[in-house]
């Protein structure tokens, strides 16, 4: 369904919104705007990006600092910058190479790829790309499926388990309603036990947001019980993701997870809800040094991740623009996506006069308008 | 004037914003700016969507809640959700079914139908579709007067009785005047003793905002007296609506009213009063648990209830939107928004956690810009 | 050089800002710029505006009001509204009739005319409207002039001496430099005693923001001393104009004069200083009732007389407004527009619940975006 | 490359800002791109603008100034006004006359002339127009290049050595990256030992921000030890330039620099930090008067001088207006310019009744959006 996807003969991009630009035209109309889009009047979607420009970082002077490490420690091991590419379903919807492409330009980057349970090729064809692989689970109908699922993940290699906490139903996506968005029948959730047929009747888990979704294989009734079951049950190291409230980070960490994401999912969840930068600050004060706090949602360009970073962000995940480099030009694409947001971070982080991520975190900053 | 109205070949409305395009293009343009418009520069109309539009909502997650009810109390009776329909003048303006087409629709959807006392359908006829009906009441000219309709409105079934406090003089509507807007001749206040002769002389009270209609018979000099009067002599519930000054809704409290509706009568009174969402946190402080308090001005969507309940309101008023509905398709759309409105509050209610509508009172709120 | 003034056949102005659109049309290009523009980047002029937008006032509810009273005290005097028609140049140059159209047009609304020492009319011909005139003066070469003109001005019975004080130099007005704008002619000061001779060369005072008019004949090094000098020697109730810092409103208090006019002049002064709006509430609180406060820049409706009022001034000046209706329309398009915001200002304060200006200064406002 | 530049038929410059149209025509569009771009987003570049538009500064009335002199001195010497011209590579990019051009004009207007190591004149030709010229300086590859050329600097004249500290690397300006840009192979930076070949392989220091900038001339790792290192090895006065964090400024004066300027150099290196007038109130009590504080970034009035002055500073430095005017109209245009600054300052500060730049620094500053 996608075909002539290459890097176009224009400019090469100078930053990952270039490959919005082109990815829009490259992408079927309803591709897009599933990908581009948000819940509801899009106000969290906006508010995203508003935030972050409102943080200003001080940048401290002749601190001495050349060429800065971007190396940073996430879940115990140590990566090539704080950026993590974020779980998303179906990624062979904008390319055929999919998550495969992703995985192994995660890989070459040498960042964590964080797999979604949605995605549309297995989890042990992503494994073998050799990136490190985090499994985002949505719960299933049954803790059974979850436990199988499990071993699944465990046996195919995944180095940690990401617990998507803010989907007990699918938030409200405008403009797949308005275009009747449908996944394309080929595409399967290709880790879910029954295939297709595992999936709800009259919606598409993932991508459509109807009522019907209440039926769909993730149970929206998931508790924190259910999460201290699943500490009991996985020897990998657990995370949550889509927390916005400094309290709910809190019982995260007493029931043991290793980290938090701050997420609005991009917001595509409830819209109405706060960016997740302006709530940052709050969670990370809240756990203290009791766990890793990672943020996603809105993050686009190294100067970004600095915000997050000063915020007191032990790192970020990044969504769309690495759907976009997909879409455009593949693995490839995929890879100058993630190469440019390093060059960015180290240019951002000598400018701030830190030697690494970690200095970063003791930055000022700013609240503007 | 209005026929044609059916809902489009389009896509099916997505949100309640969707009727007013719909609405806009089946109305005749001095009919859609009379529904559309507001009084002044529109200062508070635009202002009650930005304030609305700040107010985040922090969701909980792993609360464990499946599908939320939306069952909430007020005025001592349940209902399907904490929406009622907002009291409007003269609805057969919009579509020839006008008052019934609504009040059935709030009917099938278990809501409270406020009638105003501008009604172009007796309010027996209202009643008769078998909604709970709350009578929205302008003073009249006289205390007999008003005493005489008290009793019919008691004996035609109404279940509460509504004094709309913000309307001494009519606002200065702009687009009303520049289009010298003026009510069909056939439409008459269907409630009120002399039919359209008892209105003022020179204007046309609900409609046109001219001096003449310091003569109308709604009397301009209502005080605190009369609502004391009022309440002496009502053994229905009594609401006030129009109130944004935490001292008044004190003194509303006093004079032993069980709901306080926080309204700027969607910006179509005073221009350059504050938005009601941003008054509604100090009204709900003022008053505790001594009355209901219910918000109007400005909701268009579930995200705005959650927002509503979340400052601690009962429940929402919502206006033009059910306008906008009537007019493009009669009763069918009116139940088609309504519809619309509960998934979207069950969406927003199981997004942010919450089993209820008074679990999303305990949500905490962030202003945001 | 501007005929066909009257007003257009269109619907008549719903509100002051009307009158713009039509003044616009009516007059040349360069003295619409002239009567329209501000000084510098303009920061300031919209900045009035926004100031004003952004105050919020409460109303009140049910406090038995019907047709309030509109009638105020200023400068110890009882008239129509709190309401006075602000100095401005040379109003010959938008329509023949000029200071006599408007003068008398002040006179039928029973509001203070204040006349400009730059006025194309002689004093006495506007007095000789009837109007309660106060005479503005910029300060002259040479006290013995100041003299000669107090005495001129009391003898044509004038009832208050008004200086303003924030025009040392004149502002640069941009526009006016970008059209080379010179007043034609036969436009002369008509109550300076040399006639147009005594304006300094190279440049108009009131008109061509020049350095040349540093040579013009209100001399820059106004003083305090100077104030206290003309307070001795003028028996007419005085009036500072042009004060935003309230320790100035003070010394001005402590030199005895009867009022102080917040102003920034209307933004075309020095441009970067703050909304008189903004300033308003601080110079209010810093003076007590030890003298009346006036407001004026950018008051452009009933609703912000009213919001003057709850921010506790005692009354306003309307500028360009005045100018806008009297280029399209002479006398009895000036005589609408008061009549219009006669109007407008009824409806406020009955739609807030006051009887009269002196309760709305009682009004809570609130701050909103 | 650029050719008939002249001052165009139509109505000279009201303003700074107007240079800027006529610039744009002016010169090649990536030309003007390098000129006007800023790095990243563009978030800070904007950001300068916004932050200067909501200083407001409160004037003074009465206080008998009449014309005020603008003479101050910065670095123990006066000039004749609180105004440099800023330190900016490559001069004769925009016009043949390039520094020299700048130069002469900044000498007729008597304020001091910055000249960047990166200028495409050599210095002593700079120092030779009779101008005040503070040499500005990149740090070098070695020791004893930078030893070198303080020598031939101190040799040549130069009055004072301003080292800029914000370059560790350069800003991602992405309109160059996007146009390609390349610097004219005639341009050389004429100050530096070995010409164009000392330049760094693959990127053009003070122009295109590649990575390969790294091994430019200049060090990134330049330290607080250098700075110790220069200020016992230089014996003129000794400036910091880019210093945005008030803890920084403390420590430039502890090394014992003679002032400090607050810019995050006209928003082209870190995005996203904050405005550098928006940091200006912090350095300045933090420094209290052990040095003097100037400031630069988005100047672009007298108006702006004002602010920055009633914000505490002794002087600022404007960069892109004096190339606008450079590239259309050489040093006549540049002389225009700083004419203009002149008599906006001398209006702005009479208009604020300040008889001095040093009595400007007690106005009140309120801040507005
Ligand atoms: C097309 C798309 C699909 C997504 N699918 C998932 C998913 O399956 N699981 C999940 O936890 N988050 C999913 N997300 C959310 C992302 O993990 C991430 O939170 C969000 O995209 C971050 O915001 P950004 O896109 O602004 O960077 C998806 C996001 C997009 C755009
Ligand atoms: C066309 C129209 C007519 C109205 N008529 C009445 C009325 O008769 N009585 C009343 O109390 N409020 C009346 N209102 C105000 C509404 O009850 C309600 O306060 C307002 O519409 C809420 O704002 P919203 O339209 O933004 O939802 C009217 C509003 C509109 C738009
Ligand atoms: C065309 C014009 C001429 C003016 N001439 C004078 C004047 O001669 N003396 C004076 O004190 N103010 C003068 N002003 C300022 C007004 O008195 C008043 O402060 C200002 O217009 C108020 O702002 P507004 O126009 O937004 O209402 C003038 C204003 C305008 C627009
Ligand atoms: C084209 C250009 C070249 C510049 N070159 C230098 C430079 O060589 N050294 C330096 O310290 N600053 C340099 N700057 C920064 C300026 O000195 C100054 O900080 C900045 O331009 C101030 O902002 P403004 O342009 O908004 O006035 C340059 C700026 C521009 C626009």
């Amino acid at each position: 369904m996608v075909d002539r996807m290459q890097l176009t003969s224009g400019p090469p991009p100078a930053c990952l919104a270039d490959f919005a630009g082109l990815a829009r035209t490259a992408l079927p109309p309803q591709v897009w705007d599933y990908v581009d889009g948000g819940s509801g009047a899009e106000v969290t979607l906006g508010g995203n990006r508003r935030a972050l420009d409102r943080v200003a970082v001080l940048p401290r002077v002749l601190t001495g600092v050349s060429t800065p490490t971007l190396r940073t420690r996430m879940l115990g091991r140590e990566h090539a910058m704080p950026v993590a590419v974020a779980p998303m379903a179906y990624q062979r919807l904008v390319h055929p190479d999919g998550e495969l492409a992703l995985a192994a330009a995660a890989r070459a980057a040498d960042v964590p790829y964080l797999a979604s349970i949605l995605g549309s090729t297995p989890i042990e064809q992503v494994t073998a790309t050799g990136a490190e692989v985090w499994f985002q689970l949505y719960w299933l109908r049954h803790r059974s499926l979850v436990t199988d699922l499990l071993a699944r993940v465990r046996a195919a290699g995944c180095r940690a388990l990401v617990v998507t906490v803010d989907v007990p139903v699918l938030g409200r996506r405008l403009r797949d309603l308005r275009n009747a968005f449908r996944l394309p029948p080929e595409l399967v959730p290709a880790n879910l036990p029954g295939g297709r047929d595992d999936l709800a009747h009259g919606g598409t888990p993932g991508v459509t947001p109807v009522s019907a979704s209440h039926d769909a294989p993730f149970a929206p009734a998931l508790s924190w019980a259910d999460l201290r079951w699943l500490r009991q049950r996985c020897d990998l190291p657990l995370v949550v993701k889509g927390i916005l409230d400094p309290a709910d980070a809190v019982r995260a960490v007493d029931v043991g997870v290793q980290a938090v994401i701050v997420s609005n999912h991009g917001g595509r969840q409830l819209d109405g809800v706060p960016a997740s930068a302006t709530m940052l600050p709050e969670v990370v004060a809240a756990v203290g040094d009791r766990c890793e706090v990672l943020l996603d949602s809105g993050i686009r360009s190294g100067v970004d991740v600095l915000r997050a970073l000063a915020m007191g962000a032990d790192g970020v995940l990044v969504g769309r623009p690495m759907l976009w480099a997909l879409a455009v030009g593949g693995r490839p694409a995929a890879g100058t996506a993630l190469s440019l947001l390093a060059d960015e971070l180290r240019d951002a982080l000598a400018l701030a006069g830190c030697a690494d991520p970690a200095t970063a975190r003791e930055l000022r900053t700013v609240s503007v308008d």
